[in-house]
């Protein structure tokens, strides 16, 4: 039987999984983790609004009892496209096909001292480690002086795409509704929420009407919306900006940017910018016709899409399906037909109750409307009857009692060797 | 206004709190963390049943808006009962009534290598991480060598008391239902589960017949019970049993005793045995009238318990509730009047679906209608009705689809410095 390898079980890689896992075909789906990630929601773990569990789904769950597929966690530390196998941390893996769908991770721009001490958001576990962050500064906001409390409050977000504008408008909530009840010994009038963008507008990715909006409903929860500007340097304490101004602050999401999370063994002429994947329509590498790149990894230039397509879920799923379809030919002994493009279905972001932004091929609308929406699209989205069900709860209980209840700081538990 | 300081919150230090925080007091609240723990469902975290966050409820949302209560993450490192004070992570703190409800941490009985390589679950961080390992093995033992796997496989569980019979239980089912349909790769009838108990009968302190049911109920599931047995040693790879015999196993918990969380600074004098405070039928410190202790960590003889009472929800409650009503007395200028002697009302454990053990004071059941009640009781007792609904939602999806959905090895993440 022929071996399919695939890295990575995110959008991309776990629906290719699935697409294929009744073929004639040993399929090896290789992860850190042993679940899939629900990325949209992220910024809703980093705020306390869900568990990490409620967006998060085992692996092994997705395809119980396939005895063809065959899940593995483990890294890959180098591709050998020459001896067609890779190197993980749990051995050498040989393959027939081989899908790198390995995502996108935090870009830093090589500026080392942010890397050190902003906070990205781009896992269960960093959104964790950002909710932990948070709560645990706010605690220290009671036992230090007064004139350390406010950086301990203030929060800059950098970044203002979707990730940034939904994290900086869920946080505002919560300092509404929620901590003056929970810290009725702290000021809240002292805590700075500020929205930090390079380009001239929040959500330039959307229409120049949703781009308004977000910023109007950021500023109606209070957050400070600063366009045009640039995060300098931020070394732990103080965030410096292009414009010469400082913030004082000790929590520094950073949501401005992302690359490909190249893998080590592929050719350099198979560069491209972002640290993508060159690949052709058919999302195959440059220079192999056994090696394919799909999601937000792959960079793919199109009629409609000469500088490659956007990183988002949509198109990494419908990278996923015509692979498939592709793949599905070639194990028949056919050729490769199909050629991928993105049938943009449209975007949306939320930025907090009754507040969200949707941009249709044929429509665009906001407000209520659009945050029912954009609620029960990801709601579909997300995988398991179990999670959808745990998700809506939380949802609701939230909408009707203005509380997310989960300001939990739980610490890693590590055995000492005595 | 007088100032009562109290270091844990657990069930007996919340409750005292609770009781208390419409008086004219001042009421610290110390615990290390910031949620309460529901500790009879630590075993439902450690085998996937049940998120951290169901099981724990944030401090600050039982005290919200209070302006009284003032509540501080911290570690207690010494108590000055000349000075009035305690010393913190986060400075001294000064009290004109202190209440120690520290409760009781873990008893590896001075055996350094268990210590270092068998897993406690006395908080929902030690459950998660001994989640976190039986999965990571279940990974494990798809890449060894076949010589290798059984020892991945096993688990010791070391103690019959309800926790060790509850976790062997979970255990037991999930091994059944769940993990052959999880790994069709792995042959899940060479997975040993084990319960290694020291006395003649597990669940030791209930009567005879529910004892014998609960062993019954083990061994129908699978599980090997090995009374009058004593573990001698455990270096990671090989526990050693007082009967010469050997089991192979990476996976041991150790449920096997407490030990009273003693506080540096209180005198030899008030020390009893197991590591408790030792105090009067008012819960005050042998040799105090300001300080007391409550809970697990308090060590009381009473006509009816010579010995001190045992370690359990139960106790904590009614010593809250009655400490409560005697510093309500202190405070208005009475003397402290109320003794206090536990009233018991029964005890229980659970082995698995439709199998549990309900000992009342005046009858005794088991089976479907004992599991039925242990649940009802275990929801009723869960603090905060979200909670309550998350808890019952996770237990009837269990119960009709026979699946623990969070098999999730979420690792923390940490910040790394460049």
């Amino acid at each position: 039987m022929k071996k399919l390898v695939i890295v990575g079980a995110g959008f991309a890689g776990l629906r290719l999984a699935r697409h294929l896992k009744n073929q004639a075909l040993e399929i090896w789906l290789i992860d850190k983790n042993n679940y899939h990630q629900f990325q949209p929601l992220f910024y809703q773990v980093a705020t306390s609004g869900l568990e990490p569990s409620a967006i998060s789904f085992p692996l092994r769950k997705v395809f119980q009892k396939q005895k063809n597929i065959f899940i593995r966690c483990a890294e890959v530390s180098l591709i050998d496209t020459g001896a067609q196998h890779i190197h993980t941390s749990i051995g050498n893996l040989a393959y027939d096909y081989l899908v790198i769908a390995t995502g996108a991770g935090t870009n830093f721009f090589g500026n080392a001292p942010i890397e050190s001490n902003a906070m990205p958001m781009k896992s269960v576990s960093e959104a964790l480690y950002l909710r932990n962050t948070i709560l645990q500064n706010l605690e220290q906001a009671l036992v230090v002086p007064e004139p350390q409390k406010a950086a301990l409050l203030n929060v800059v977000v950098v970044g203002g795409g979707p990730t940034g504008v939904e994290v900086s408008g869920a946080l505002a909530e919560m300092k509404k509704h929620i901590l003056p009840k929970d810290y009725p010994e702290l000021d809240f009038s002292k805590m700075n929420i500020t929205l930090v963008e390079a380009a001239a507008r929040t959500l330039a990715a959307m229409s120049e009407e949703s781009s308004a909006a977000s910023k109007r409903y950021l500023e109606k929860l209070g957050v400070t919306v600063l366009t045009n500007t640039q995060v300098t340097n931020y070394e732990g304490h103080v965030v410096h900006l292009s414009n010469g101004a400082q913030l004082a602050t000790r929590n520094v999401i950073w949501a401005a940017g992302v690359k490909g999370n190249w893998l080590a063994g592929l050719p350099e002429t198979a560069q491209a910018r972002g640290n993508r994947i060159a690949v052709n329509r058919f999302n195959q590498v440059n220079g192999f016709t056994n090696v394919f790149a799909i999601g937000d990894i792959a960079y793919m230039s199109t009629p409609k899409y000469a500088n490659a397509h956007p990183q988002v879920a949509t198109v990494a799923n419908e990278q996923a399906d015509v692979l498939a379809k592709n793949l599905k030919r070639l194990l028949n002994g056919e050729t490769i037909q199909q050629e991928f493009e993105y049938s943009n279905k449209g975007s949306m972001a939320t930025v907090g109750r009754h507040l969200a932004v949707v941009d249709l091929p044929f429509l665009k609308f906001r407000g209520l409307l659009a945050w029912l929406f954009w609620m029960f699209l990801h709601l579909m989205l997300i995988l398991g009857v179990k999670n959808k069900i745990l998700v809506f709860i939380n949802w609701m209980w939230k909408y009707f009692t203005f509380d997310q209840s989960l300001r939990l700081i739980i610490k890693p538990y590590h055995k000492k060797k005595i």
